[in-house]
């Protein structure tokens, strides 16, 4: 069992700007979050004529739920939560659950 | 690099009827889909007051984009897409796109 955080982010106004403050800035703060175990993202593409709905998801995966929520309240949660202000002002939206691993 | 294709699902009008369906049927039948390296499930929990705005989110990974198409156009996928229409009636959103690993 597994504990996951999804991050959905809303398409920025300058996705140009939003991408090097993500991989420059962002994901290296989230990198070091105590207790994480793994941490993919993915920039979603268009199929067909569809424009994604999102313009990053982030994957954060943890042991379980308090090491999710102590990773949060630590230094290094504290500042990559802050850090959203200065690039995902379009928003972005936060899922939580336990992992079901099916393969 | 790995290609994933998420799917974001609705809430579903019968929760129980959904679940039971996705866990007994559609997770057993995307399970055999050709080139499948890894297949998660979140039931997304409220954080707070705040319901979470999916039912469930499932992540399949694959090799490469070729890798995914080939597998949603096999016959195990056709039937994992047609499966849809038996739980899914709410709606779903696909995203797909490169991996990137940060951790």
């Amino acid at each position: 069992m597994a504990y996951q955080m999804t991050v959905l982010y809303n398409h920025p106004e300058d996705p140009e700007a939003f991408d090097a403050h993500y991989d420059n800035v962002h994901a290296p703060l989230a990198a070091k979050l105590p207790g994480l175990r793994g941490y993919t993202v993915i920039r979603p593409v268009a199929r067909g004529d569809e424009k994604p709905p999102y313009h990053l998801i982030a994957t954060l995966t943890f042991d379980d739920e308090a090491s999710a929520q102590a990773a949060l309240a630590s230094e290094e949660g504290k500042k990559a939560v802050a850090d959203l202000a200065n690039f995902a002002q379009a928003g972005a939206t936060t899922l939580v659950g336990t992992v079901t691993t099916v393969v």
